[in-house]
């Protein structure tokens, strides 16, 4: 089965993701040689391009790709790469994508203003193409991302944390960008209201599906040189889905053993006992099947749209994510 | 002679203040509990609100105060507010206006979210206003920002700058936001292009000559007590107008020594001799003159509007800006 492959989920919009690679480019150019340096440096590492993929499927899957469609492409994925660079500041991260990071070659002083340059510079294109709609979409957010992530941190620091509150942070931390790709793909492409707000729906399911698969990878990451990290989460505290339910169905003490366990943050050393624990109780399959129903709610909000290869993408790029591996 | 007086220059617009007040505050509310807190924390700090009085200013001399010119007054103290909290990042701050820097107390991750937070807030009121013109203006602004501190960051690693590029690089940090305070402000209250070209005028001179005045306050800095502290600028390596002065006027043997001992950065022991050397070569005079042609155009930006209470308080203002020991 090649269909879960990225490379061939790509293959109906090749010709535009090329295109799409020139409009980045061009918008990451500036006068100020630092910028341009670290710019270059960026475009060599060359990201999955799942967002400006998400823009130009669901445009296909509304009407034609055009100007706009590249436009709103581009300005999501300046966006994207904007919360790369600081989320590697605020984690202290060295790596990204297998290279240095910004702030490991630069430090932090100048990642943080290059974030904040690139994040305007996406709203500017934009502004520039007088695309308001998109702006109304991307400020949202850009607020929603930051609150959630700000919501996580403080619900981590108390190891409290409910499935309502866990789906709030993952919504506006993770599904809101993604639903924000598809519905300026659609508005690209179409003016039709409901349309577009099917997209914003299939973005937003398959984004809860991301996240959640990605919590799960947590605790059942693949090979240990290509594939995440296992424990990762649990050192810094993040409480997520398969522990939420896992803790939800342990009795007492053992529940506050495992948090015990958790407190130990950065040095613990009983990893293995909690990934055990979560296993033991459901927590794992609970959350696949969570993840599932997502993915299935993301395949029915675009149900009515016609059969073409680009709805076939997206519908296999659900796949994808709720199956990888890493 | 009590013109000077920043509470004085408040005085025609001290009602549209407490209301921009209310508008801020509401602004700043958030459903995540983390984020209001620290959202309560910044405005019990109570900045100065140079750049809604500017705001406020531009728009009662080009027409009425109304709902729109409150809008881009919380718009552009927003964006100000992000920029300090992410500039306590950069700089390691651990003060800000008497009080422990948000990066003090709830750490870099926060704080860099928290930026993001208000910057995405302060887009989201223009947005939710209808206020496209805001949009094209703010988001070249913040561009211009980070670019000018990046280019003054290479700059300075290099301990290589002229005058030319030391004015663009104050133009995109610090005075490109007060050009579009002024012009938001003017553009709130009429729709007539040359009135609101001569407010950003306004605004890009006042920027420049408060820069300078600040740069030089780093060399002449009044009270230890209440004063800017002098030589922090040097500490950094920041070459400013008055050092470029200096050293062009010097000679080849004395440049090198005064290079040298600003390379030392952090440790330095010769400040007093930079900033001795600086004043014995006229820099501080020859900023001062500069500082105040800049005053002097901004004047002349806005001389053919007539002179009422809120005009003479925007060139009060300036004086304030040029006369400040602080």
């Amino acid at each position: 089965m090649t269909k879960n492959n990225l490379s061939d989920i790509k293959k109906p919009i090749e010709k535009e993701l090329e295109e799409f690679d020139k409009f980045f480019g061009n918008a990451l150019k500036s006068k100020v040689g630092l910028v341009d340096l670290i710019a270059k440096y960026i475009l060599k590492q060359k990201g999955k391009k799942i967002r400006p993929l998400l823009v130009l499927l669901s445009a296909r899957t509304c009407g034609q790709i055009n100007e706009r469609s590249f436009r709103g492409a581009t300005l999501v994925e300046l966006l994207h790469t904007a919360t790369l660079v600081h989320d590697d500041v605020v984690d202290s991260a060295d790596k990204r994508r297998g290279f240095p990071s910004i702030n490991a070659i630069w430090k932090n002083k100048i990642s943080v203003l290059m974030g904040d340059y690139l994040l305007a510079r996406g709203l500017m294109i934009a502004v520039e193409g007088d695309d308001f709609d998109f702006l109304k979409v991307v400020t949202d957010t850009v607020k929603r991302m930051s609150e959630g992530e700000l919501l996580q941190i403080s619900k981590t620091r108390k190891l409290n944390i409910d499935e309502e509150t866990y789906f709030r942070i993952i919504s506006d931390k993770t599904a809101s960008l993604l639903s924000s790709c598809c519905e300026i793909g659609a508005a690209s492409a179409t003016s039709e209201t409901d349309g577009i707000e099917a997209f914003r729906n299939f973005g937003h399911n398959l984004g809860m599906a991301f996240q959640i698969r990605d919590d799960i990878l947590d605790f059942v990451g693949s090979s240990k040189l290509f594939g995440k990290s296992t424990g990762r989460d649990i050192k810094e505290k993040k409480i997520t889905l398969p522990l939420i339910y896992a803790l939800s169905k342990s009795d007492k003490s053992r529940k506050s053993l495992i948090l015990k366990y958790i407190k130990d943050g950065e040095k613990n050393r009983h990893i293995t006992d909690v990934i055990e624990f979560v296993k033991e109780q459901g927590g794992i399959s609970y959350a696949e099947n969570v993840s599932v129903s997502f993915a299935k709610k993301a395949i029915e909000s675009i149900s009515l749209f016609p059969d073409t290869d680009s709805k076939r993408a997206l519908m296999n790029l659900v796949d994808f994510v709720i199956e990888r591996k890493n």
